[in-house]
């Protein structure tokens, strides 16, 4: 997680989620690193009044009233069309370097390879994080996930934008709480902005998918004392679109145990419109692409339940549970409590490669 | 496939097989095509006495040789270190230019974009085919490839290197034999030199593996009379390397039936060297991950029995046959008429898209 005295770059944009996703989820996850957010049209205000998180944290005008406040870091808060930063944002940018501040960038373009942001970076001594740089040398997955001693835990989808990526972070954090060394590996650009690590594994070659998979639970488990990885899924193999992508991942990383991400309202496969199949269908097909590989179950569901009363919330989380035979929450409203209980009643159990025969 | 006079380059290494996998490919498949192979090496001697492919076919010791045979197309039929086009055959590739040949290169390497070389084949007239080049603006896969009328066949496999290319080439011979209009889309280098197009799968942006198979099925389904299209599978559900890639193509290009290809003698998985699971749990394997996007069914076994005596191969057929209620071939060895048959068996039936509950 991002732990510098941290500044987000939100210009103009603070008020909208969609565009500022990557600052809403670092104000989620790790608010206490926050300690101003720049946007002018919204100077003056808290945080939580105009985007519901970060209750304390001063919007400001600009840069020079962010310094006030001491920070390390600069994060650009918000997406861009195209990926590339705009020339008001690369002013801010460039004097943030030249002040001596770290920036980290999830857009597509990468700062350090312009040579006028680089030198500025150089003078002030901060540097420039381009997030989506991926690791040199990336190679192809080859099992070596699995020598990690850790429990691997991957939250996989019924979809696309199911929570995938709030349910590890939400699952970390619970188990953080109980004194559980875990880490958070982001395969997405908005995870990768709020842990200040990983790669967006969608903008791999395919050949290098699992492999980049792999990496990240390497690199998660080099701290011996880590006893949980929670793993930000991408995708769902019932979704044509991105199953490809959602496999990789899967054999790659190796999973303990998966959690089951689902939209409760959502009674369609995105993109493709074809009718959204039943939780245990789901379940059923992520239980065996991983059989002859290993054989990992999916361990709990966690369902997103916005829009819904409380009590028919909890009514539709019984429901699945009963269905599924499924610990069930929903980890945004009613916290990842289950959750962890489901893998700890497996004592965070590490799951044996296939070997061989019918497997169960 | 490649119709037009062609001569194959092969300089120095036509005796080596692994060398000159896509020389072998294009001898083997459309040996009719073939006037010379140029190797000074092999110079004077017939095809088949080297490689035991294309007899009558001449080996020649340089290009000013193979001039002689009228050919209208060039194709460089060997791999090279890092992809690269060596010198040697550079001069060779620039002549052929100048004297008006079509170039098919399937190196990496892009040579339409060498100015010299480029230059030489507008002088020319015959132009540069760099066959790794990707269509421009691939987009996702959306399920498009379920508009084509064609039935569509995808060969899967226990593990990498099971002969999915070769089968689906041979089906595609079968069924034009016997008058059935086919066509075949090559997902790797050596396919795409034989059938002179197709999409090198691996090397496409994860994003995009699923839309590059779309992309080869509308296209191969294009011209209307087509009723049979075999896609060239890659990879394998059970191998954990590449099983990404070969979710994304069975759920790019939507087959209809898939063909089951194994290698009799192999008892692990490559590179990871697990135990080679049963052909029954590969079967369910392929079927499940197609089930909640278009429930397609596994229809026949191709197994290389390479290394066997007859008696044996035949006995071995007819296991793997009892053991998956399958027919089962070796369409090198014994031809592809069992395969075709077990998709008219059904008319080449097309098969609707997951149509929501409990799929079969």
């Amino acid at each position: 997680m991002q732990t510098a005295r941290t500044v987000l770059l939100c210009e103009g944009a603070f008020a909208d989620f969609g565009t500022s996703k990557t600052a809403y989820g670092i104000l989620r996850f790790s608010p206490e690193s926050v300690v101003a957010v720049i946007d002018s049209t919204n100077a003056g205000r808290d945080a939580f009044e105009v985007s519901g998180l970060g209750r304390g944290i001063p919007v400001v005008r600009d840069l020079e009233a962010a310094l006030a406040f001491s920070p390390r870091r600069l994060v650009i808060g918000i997406a861009t069309v195209g990926g590339v930063l705009p020339p008001a944002l690369r002013k801010i940018v460039f004097t943030a370097l030249e002040k001596g501040l770290e920036v980290h960038n999830g857009l597509h373009e990468m700062l350090a390879d312009n040579p006028e942001l680089a030198a500025a970076a150089k003078r002030g001594g901060g540097g420039i994080v381009d997030l989506r740089r991926e690791p040199e040398n990336l190679e192809v997955g080859t099992l070596r996930a699995q020598q990690v001693p850790a429990c691997v835990v991957l939250t996989v989808g019924t979809d696309c934008n199911t929570g995938k990526m709030t349910t590890a972070l939400e699952l970390v954090r619970e188990a953080a709480g109980c004194g559980i060394e875990s880490r958070f590996c982001a395969t997405g650009q908005t995870g990768i902005a709020i842990a200040g690590w990983g790669i967006a594994i969608d903008h791999v070659l395919s050949d290098f998918t699992a492999g980049a998979a792999e990496w990240l639970v390497l690199e998660a488990g080099k701290d011996k004392k880590v006893r949980l990885i929670a793993v930000e899924g991408q995708g769902a193999l019932a979704q044509p679109v991105y199953s490809g992508v959602t496999l990789s991942l899967m054999h790659g990383c190796l999973p303990d145990a998966m959690i089951l991400c689902h939209r409760a309202d959502q009674d369609k496969i995105e993109v493709v419109d074809t009718p959204m199949p039943p939780l245990t269908e789901h379940i059923r097909l992520y239980e065996e692409a991983m059989r002859l590989v290993k054989p990992a179950k999916v361990k709990a569901l966690a369902i997103n339940t916005r829009g819904l009363e409380q009590e028919e919330a909890l009514r539709l989380l019984e429901e699945a549970s009963r269905s599924t035979g499924l610990p069930a929450t929903d980890p945004v409203r009613f916290g990842a409590e289950k959750l962890l209980e489901a893998l700890l009643r497996e004592d965070l159990r590490k799951i044996p490669l296939y070997s061989g025969g019918p497997a169960s």
